[in-house]
């Protein structure tokens, strides 16, 4: 077991993530528990609640570092399309290939309920605004008659809609009466809403 | 405890669902083990076992009567609007109000994660299907020009997007900028999608 004078509050903080984050992906969340992060890096469970508050403050910031990594595969997994259409749906796309390919990683940020005396920290919000931010941008120059609110709205509204097809597709894996793929019914909500608010 | 002669399995399996509702409005989901519903109606773990093939199905069987139940409110909470934008959105508050009063059953509906070989059985897709039901009278007179089929996608997309509202702004009580009610979110759905569908 390492002693704690081996490494520094932040080396033990980013090697306790690293280590959660490979169990999260090799096991899912039910293997992440302050125990199995802490025999994995060598520490005890003492110690790692010296650098979190708490369970949940842990899984906060490895939900940040999921947030981090989404981001850079949207960066990754999109390019500069011709309409404003053309680009959400490859950002939507972008989403539910994460959504899929790293299920575990998408699952668990949806896995954490937030209480009325529990808002989220504003390093995690920062991160939620960013991913917004890109649809925000895509949005701006279609809507020129909407104000900077009215498009912060309306891309946190197309978003929620992304997100419910791919929640009641891939992880409910609904496969009901007309069944389309997530990227079919993500084109449907996409099309039609956009032809309502770009008008 | 009661005599296994006491109860056909009919009974039993009625007893141990309505313990199973009352656990999990009380305790959420996570009290509802077979250990606890067995012991709630003085019947063995075993008993249990005799009348739901396992949790899961004991699980599949309590949401089914949550989707009756929901169905229920959807009823109630319903009533014959002037357009099918305001049947639409009158549908969508009060799947939202559910949501909120009775989210330990709400919740529930979605933790089951089905996999490839768990596909649903057709005595939960048909109740799924009712509620989808709602949606399609509700959208078929608006969109003469749309096949059947069309109505069922724009159905299951309209709800999935709702549905996504309602994970982010109930479960998760994301407090963004430019933040709506999930009525006003849902609004903002109907209104733009219908639009664009009904054209």
């Amino acid at each position: 077991m390492a002693r704690r004078s081996d490494h520094s509050r932040e080396e033990i903080k980013e090697m306790a993530l690293e280590a959660a984050v490979n169990i999260l992906e090799n096991e899912g969340s039910k293997g992440i528990s302050a125990r199995n992060v802490a025999k994995a890096i060598g520490y005890t469970v003492g110690t790692l609640y010296l650098v979190f508050e708490n369970q949940r403050d842990m899984l906060l910031h490895l939900n940040a570092l999921s947030l981090d990594d989404l981001d850079a595969w949207l960066e990754e997994h999109t390019g500069s399309g011709a309409t404003p259409t053309e680009n959400l749906l490859q950002l939507a796309d972008a989403y539910i290939s994460y959504a899929v390919e790293k299920s575990a990683r998408w699952n668990l940020l949806f896995e954490i309920q937030v209480d009325e005396s529990n808002e989220l920290p504003d390093w995690y919000l920062m991160r939620l605004g960013r991913l917004f931010g890109r649809v925000e941008s895509i949005l701006s120059p279609l809507a020129k008659q909407h104000g900077e609110l009215e498009i912060q709205r309306a891309a946190r509204v197309l978003w929620a809609g992304v997100h419910g097809i791919c929640m009641l597709k891939i992880r409910q894996r609904l496969t009901l009466a007309g069944g389309q793929s997530p990227n079919e019914m993500t084109k449907m909500l996409v099309d039609n809403f956009l032809e309502g608010f770009g008008k």
